[in-house]
């Protein structure tokens, strides 16, 4: 999702995180959440993951300014046992949220060794290590799961839209090595990969889209009418299954035939959860830290196949894409800076401040 | 796993447990022990996860006499906070160190909401499905995890054999429809399957095994040497190395270079979690229930492919499996049989007596 940064326009990390918080100030969030939610969303500009990002603010305010999601909730806890909580969103912005059950989630497992926190009345949230990554600060592997909003995947062996691209994001501390964070949809692709195949000419490899006959989507352009399949067959099918049932309905969220048709100006009720596990809890932090960057250095120093490039482990891309973004910037696209520059004029401010 | 039962020898549950009771008090399992690890082999036998039954019995009884596994260990608590904890397995059969962990897990989900026990020092416990289907009598979700003793996969465009199946489980209740039990590896198949194909003269579809060039294995009698591929490419590489951080490095058990190359008389130190989540910490327990059984009832009553079968979802074949092989009894194989026989001989005990 980063490829072909070099010739493009960009952003300083601070102009983006400015530019979004006085988009949602101007959308009516106030102030210290406009700035919380710009600073999520850049997150995910830094380490790459650009289809969560800067893209999403002109569909957020749109949202916001539509009375679709609440410019001032009051989240609350709406239940509570030692280690759990369910988070009643109050249909505020998803990043605000699930930043206030990460808190949670982190101080129960410091206390108890393990904190689950479930959100219901929640809105999207941007990317999923966002929130997985909360916990490495505290010494804690972080879960992130959520139900998505739109149902693009059939069950397996069906062609009826029942589940969605649900996420999972894991991300596990490190001492010198980046932090192992995987953040991956349960569908074989997403939307945001097939509009870049659609905007470079390219075609689908099968695999990925298939139409109501159950035959292999290869054009781009018509992959919208068609179904998502499942990363990995049914086990993906399986796995979309059950985040949504963690994710979902145990948080009291709709799942399957009855999350589909909601119209975009109602709350959309989405469901989330987080986990927070505490290394000390089993043993030495250090020790724990030191085992994994073995783990994983093991893992990008091992034998390539033939003719291929460097072997990787999750997150260790998104870590060097964020350390060269936030020296040289963020890469934005012609199209997208058109549309921000349209956004910031009938918000009435500042726009988007290129690097010279 | 299941197919092809009809023209098969049977043997009836009640037989098949007691069987393997005797051959594990043979072996030196005090009485106690023997039956509840004779009952959670059959649980797999019942299922119809045929790979993690009574087939597995002589290799366990073999490591028992050779001394790979601790006859009679005491299994204890390590490490403990009020939602965690980390249990030393002394060794001990897994399905015992499991079922150790899984009362503990639901002891404190029962207290504080959820409950996570993470294992060290464990053996093999047989299938994933064992252990999270042990929350569902408390009405409680059941995750299990474990890491594969044995490396056959190479991280995503690599080559070396450093990482494993390594499984996931999950079990979410339900009030009338079978509960949803997931129970996959994270490889695209397993030598299970591979063996199979081997049997029936299959050839293996492309995306399952490579060679040490890349190139893909289809003869079943070749995948031996080669590599297992991850489900879903590069997400399932994520997904088994976050499932070894969580049941391996997390407990202290060897991950990746560390674990090749074990002996068999030797200790596996297996590393095993099981995570229990109290349902009514989230809400009325009865409402979620019902909730999954429309969930799961829409799956299956949606419209299938063309020409394809029924739509189904995770646990409703190994439930019917259940229902059916608890009443007709459990198919046997010529050669298994004649396999158990001859166990039956060398300890010294009545032999598995078949339906006639």
């Amino acid at each position: 999702m980063s490829g072909g940064d070099e010739a493009a326009a960009r952003f300083a990390a601070a102009e983006g995180r400015s530019f979004m918080a006085r988009a949602f100030a101007a959308a009516g969030l106030p102030e210290t959440d406009a700035e919380m939610v710009a600073e999520r969303m850049l997150f995910a500009d830094l380490r790459g993951i650009d289809s969560h990002g800067v893209v999403r603010l002109p569909v957020y305010i749109k949202r916001l300014r539509a009375g679709g999601i609440n410019r001032r909730p009051t989240i609350r806890i709406a239940r509570e046992s030692p280690a759990t909580a369910l988070v009643d969103g109050d249909n505020g912005m998803g990043h605000l949220v699930m930043g206030f059950a990460a808190r949670l989630a982190i101080a129960k497992a410091a206390a108890s060794g393990i904190g689950w926190v479930g959100a219901r009345r929640s809105n999207h949230a941007g990317a999923g290590a966002t929130y997985a990554m909360m916990p490495l600060a505290h010494d804690m592997i972080g879960l992130y799961l959520a139900v998505a909003n739109i149902n693009h995947m059939a069950p397996w062996g069906g062609i009826e839209p029942l589940l969605g691209t649900n996420p999972i994001a894991v991300a596990v501390p490190t001492l010198d090595e980046p932090p192992v964070v995987l953040d991956i949809a349960t569908t074989a692709t997403s939307f945001g990969r097939i509009r870049v195949a659609a905007q470079n000419g390219e075609r689908l490899p099968e695999g990925l889209v298939i139409d109501r006959t159950g035959a292999p989507v290869t054009d781009p352009l018509k992959a919208e009418e068609g179904l998502l399949l499942p990363m990995g067959g049914y086990k993906g099918y399986g796995l979309s299954l059950v985040l949504s049932l963690l994710g979902g309905a145990l948080n009291g969220t709709p799942v399957g035939r009855d999350s589909a048709g909601i119209p975009a100006a109602d709350p959309a009720n989405t469901g989330q959860a987080i986990m927070a596990l505490n290394l000390a809890s089993f043993g030495p932090v250090e020790e724990f830290k030191r085992h994994v960057d073995r783990i994983v250095r093991d893992l990008r120093t091992s034998k390539p196949l033939p003719g291929g490039g460097e072997v990787r482990f999750p997150g260790q891309q998104g870590h060097r894409t964020a350390t060269e973004r936030g020296r040289s910037g963020i890469p934005i696209r012609p199209a997208l800076r058109a549309e921000l520059g349209k956004l910031a004029a009938e918000l009435g401010i500042a726009p988007l401040k290129l690097q010279s």
